[in-house]
């Protein structure tokens, strides 16, 4: 090899999921945010939540449902996962803690143990989801998933960082998001090595 | 009236959620030890949560679902809500947050806010749903809904104290259950007044 | 009495505690803040951690210090208790903790338990020290201490909202407050009552 | 160097910091028998929290006492820190929430920021810590800590596992302490590398 030539990064892929349902939320467009600033060899799937049935283990026991292996194939597959939640009622929607609980689903053979996580938020309010982040944390200890301390992606007050199409207008936070996921893509690399 | 005569006390009326769908859960199993040990005059209406949809605005603003309208006239109705949470994954389920949201809304109208509440737990392990209840205060502060803070009940190591039709069979538990539920009513009654 | 003369309010006290030792701390300023904006018949002393050693079980049992003893006593002797914190470390400043920890003590004569509680907290910050709250409200359900529910008082970006003095100078939150102290009390008078 | 012989496991040192200032703290004889189970080239050395201030920005501004230095320099010459934690009111105890604010000082240049942490605990009730951990881990998060996933140590209805001497006479929870340590180790190691 030429080493002169500088190396392309080597892939890195996440599986990116939204805690919120409704098409025009900020979360879904806050992933979408993160799909437009991350550099190329970054890849972002967003993995839709809607299909996942409430969790119940006489559903599991009589066999998973398809929506259920597919998340965890998403997730497995993915180097990492990038969680994406508004904050309702001082925490995590229903909708995302359903789908962790589907995801850790057998605790011998859960897709979350040991996965690289991190988190981001959007509401409009001025918490910027700071609580239902600290719950979100709490979950994942829970799972035994690793989650990056640092930076950290709080968007408050979200109706002016947004444009009516669901795009990420706000500079500084753009720069942020992709700052973010670089530093992602470093600690990821790292978990589980020695 | 005579006043030889002991009144009977007035009627009232718990509505009782299980964060659990599994038909042979401790939680539903605890709502019917409940049930059982509870004064005469001490009724419970058991809501299953089932039919319960994934909370999405979208959907919510094209007209809540019957289920949903059901949940929060279920409720209102009750002179109080009694909560009976497993614990997943460090934190109260999916499906039971996913009922709070739904019952929350809308805000100015929530059929949570000032409902005097009380939380329950049963679990295989030895926490007794210590962590799930902690998590689950904390959502009640968001939807503003006072509750209950002694005495608690924690049953922990499930396995032993029901049997396998899933009748709660310690006795110690039985008779703290029922002192319990006497307690919440006193409480719930002195809430709002002055 | 005159029935065409109205009755004056009955005096309201509150202890009133600060998390931060700092002179200049945004959150005594609040306690100062809230005693201004007070209505007359509603008084707030203000109880200083500073002198409160690290709780220690065998100074304890050797005899809780002086300071121990006055910290119980002007709680037992308010109508309620106020507390003001900051957020450090996404939770409630050591400092504070370690006074509820004394105040909480003997568990079968605790101050707390019972005592009709509010929270604020200030903080430069975003977050107005939402995550503080949160874990403060985790503690008092431990204390068993009734916490008021809402009006919340946050206050962000505190730096904009007290002048160099430390008197709270934004209107809007002055207003708040007063609303909040008069929620405060007539809530408190309710809890306990049947 | 003859590839015959094993070579000796590189020396690894804790830090050890105990919640509780009583002298038969459980805690403390957790930390002691970590030191007692560990292998030879694993070294706990316990850093004794009582001397600790309550935190004060102004004396902090002041000049930070020796005590606070040297629970710095301590935290940073160790390779890890291990942390036991007893609960109260359902919280850590505020010494070591103090203990925790004082490390992580100042933000840009904290003692606590990327150390590799590790949590114990023991209660003599059922729940063996659970809350505090949930709690500490909390905290941690907002320290940029990372912490040990698992295995975790509760250490549930301790006075049934130390004797009066305070030394850890449950032979499976010793064991267990042994295996938690080496995975610490395990894990300590591969924290922060590439």
């Amino acid at each position: 090899m030429n080493p002169a030539l500088p190396t392309a990064p080597a892939p890195f892929h996440l599986c990116g999921i939204a805690g919120s349902l409704r098409s025009a939320s900020f979360n879904r467009a806050l992933l979408r945010a993160a799909q437009e600033t991350a550099p190329a060899h970054l890849t972002i799937a967003v993995f839709d939540l809607a299909p996942l049935p409430p969790y119940d283990a006489d559903l599991e026991a009589a066999g998973a449902p398809e929506a259920v292996a597919a998340l965890q194939r998403a997730i497995r597959r993915a180097d990492a996962l990038l969680i994406a939640t508004p904050e309702y009622n001082y925490g995590i929607p229903g909708v995302l803690k359903n789908a962790l609980d589907w995801a850790s689903r057998p605790p011998r053979d859960s897709a979350l143990a040991g996965k690289p996580t991190a988190i981001m938020g959007a509401s409009p309010g001025f918490g910027g989801t700071a609580r239902a982040q600290a719950m979100l944390r709490m979950v994942l200890a829970g799972t035994h998933t690793p989650a990056l301390l640092g930076p950290e992606v709080y968007v408050a007050h979200a109706n002016d960082k947004f444009d009516d199409a669901g795009r990420l207008t706000d500079e500084p936070t753009r720069e942020h998001l992709r700052k973010f996921l670089l530093a992602f893509e470093e600690w990821a690399l790292g978990q589980g090595k020695r």
